[in-house]
């Protein structure tokens, strides 16, 4: 028989923008915290050693050393394999080829085990411990940022299919519709990540369509069309960001909606950096958007706001040590 | 302790065009069946009359009485209640309103015990124990025919959702797209459903587009278009035949590469009236459309074309005969 681990543990959430790490008890409590920005330079070594920086600063706001901890664990994107402790095909973080040993390597520069999953599949999990999931037993976790991420828990489990469920972000929701990032045409995320967004609003700005959005950025020191820029250009009127949010809108109802007729499960919990953001707002928007396309419209499933903000990938990961 | 039923039992599949009825022993041996039209006038009685009466015609071939069989199982469309033992909303069936108790009404006329399940969900099951599905652990039914229907198996289960879950016809593939029978917008029924494509076809044909369709279907006493008129016509090179058919591939690659997304699972079962008819170059078909939206395209599924033909949907239903 194994002893329960009561110990601390970490958790790291990598993502495509910031790496977010946490200490948390056995009662899944925060006892301390950090987060810094994900290297865009360099390769994997870089990013381990960044990971590495992180957790050792979050130990230290929980008063413990990194080898005190009866483990860490990390949710990632790319291809992950967890029984070899391996992420592959990473597309977000630099240079990163092949399949990386991620656990090996994290483990001897924190000096203690380090379990690796889905950075959606942990949020999700977290939501459905934790969070917003709490009251059901079947939800769909919507984290919609950077690209559109799904997680699945059905009758109380992650249902990950042969490793690579969950991607919502690429259901068609237009055939022969907008060009995706992933290069697909009609995907949801071409039409509802950020990424996408920022690709039509540059496109449109160029074409002479007036809007606020560029100037905003460059007032804010940033490179990109951050959830901040966006909200700040909606609070200000800005017309093409409201064209492109409704059409966002529009695009998550469609995609979720087909996500519900087929699976038909109680709740969804929208999460990610513009799910969060909007919260309240963007779940009720989101539920407005999916009833035309409900095939069982008079029993919709709830429309939740992922409640763990910001640690809930974090604290997801910490929920892959075991036992 | 309750006993294993050894005796044969009946399986009986509510189609909106055809009953089908079988006897079956525990092997799942099929010992007699019969068909009959679906009564499209009437109301509900007269179709649970269909339902004994033809029931007992399998019973005949079989040489047992009804009242002789471990119990009759019914695969139905519509909105069922499996414990009340109901059928409602069955929009397929005359003058349908209401959950009627069919499972009492039926037993009673019949002698024995009848439990109902969906008959999708039945026949999905059916695959997957003793059809196409055999090898996989998880696979999506995808039934073509009428309309769109699906069904989930997830690790070797059902999957139901709050009872509805695979109405996979229903999702979303063109947002804005043409008009479903449901009534909604873009689904991918409203390009790929028989139904639906009809409905175009006399729309065109109306509009003066030439097709042999209707002159098929007169010549051979149809009063719509059945998988047989289509396979005609699409023999002879109708063109506008062939376009719809085109249409509905795409449509149908669009959604089930959508649920395939989501749901990463090993296999996709082809069935329905248009799936079997048209086979194995349905599924290639069908698995050529998918290609361009999977997002593991380097791991596609496997398109398997159901095994168990007219029986399936039947044969499934005996499984609902427990224990």
């Amino acid at each position: 028989m194994v002893e329960p681990e009561t110990r601390p543990r970490g958790g790291i959430d990598l993502g495509g923008t910031k790496i977010q790490a946490i200490v948390a008890d056995a009662d899944h409590k925060v006892l301390g915290e950090a987060r810094q920005p994900t290297p865009t330079t360099g390769g994997p070594q870089d990013v381990i050693n960044a990971l590495a920086d992180v957790m050792r600063q979050a130990c230290v706001g929980a008063g413990l050393n990194a080898d005190e901890l009866g483990g860490v664990g990390l949710g990632s994107p790319g291809d992950i394999d967890a029984r070899q402790g391996t992420i592959a095909q990473a597309g977000n973080l630099p240079n990163w080829t092949g399949a990386v040993p991620v656990a090996e390597m994290l483990g001897a520069a924190l000096g203690t085990s380090v379990a690796i999953g889905n950075d959606v599949s942990v949020a999700t999990r977290a939501e459905f411990e934790l969070g917003a999931g709490k009251p059901y037993g079947s939800l769909l976790g919507v984290f919609w940022g950077t690209g559109v991420g799904g997680g699945l828990i059905l009758d109380g489990k992650e249902w990950e299919g042969r490793a690579a469920a969950g991607e919502i972000g690429h259901m068609v929701v237009k055939r022969g519709g907008a060009l995706c990032p992933c290069g697909r045409h009609g995907c949801m995320e071409a039409y509802a990540g950020r990424k996408a967004m920022e690709v039509e609003a540059r496109r449109r700005h160029d074409e002479g369509e007036h809007t606020d959005l560029f100037k905003i950025m460059k007032e804010r020191g940033r490179d990109r069309l951050t959830s901040g820029v966006w909200e700040r250009a909606l609070k200000h009127g800005d017309q093409l960001a409201e064209h492109l949010f409704e059409r966002a809108y529009l695009a998550l109802g469609a995609g979720v909606a087909s996500a519900i007729n087929l699976l038909d499960v109680e709740a969804v919990v929208l999460g990610g950096g513009l799910g969060v953001r909007f919260g309240d707002a963007a779940a009720a928007r989101l539920a407005e958007a999916m009833r035309p396309h409900l095939f069982n419209d008079d029993r919709p499933p709830a429309v939740a706001v992922a409640a763990l903000g910001d640690y809930g990938g974090a604290l997801g990961a910490a929920m892959l040590v075991g036992p």
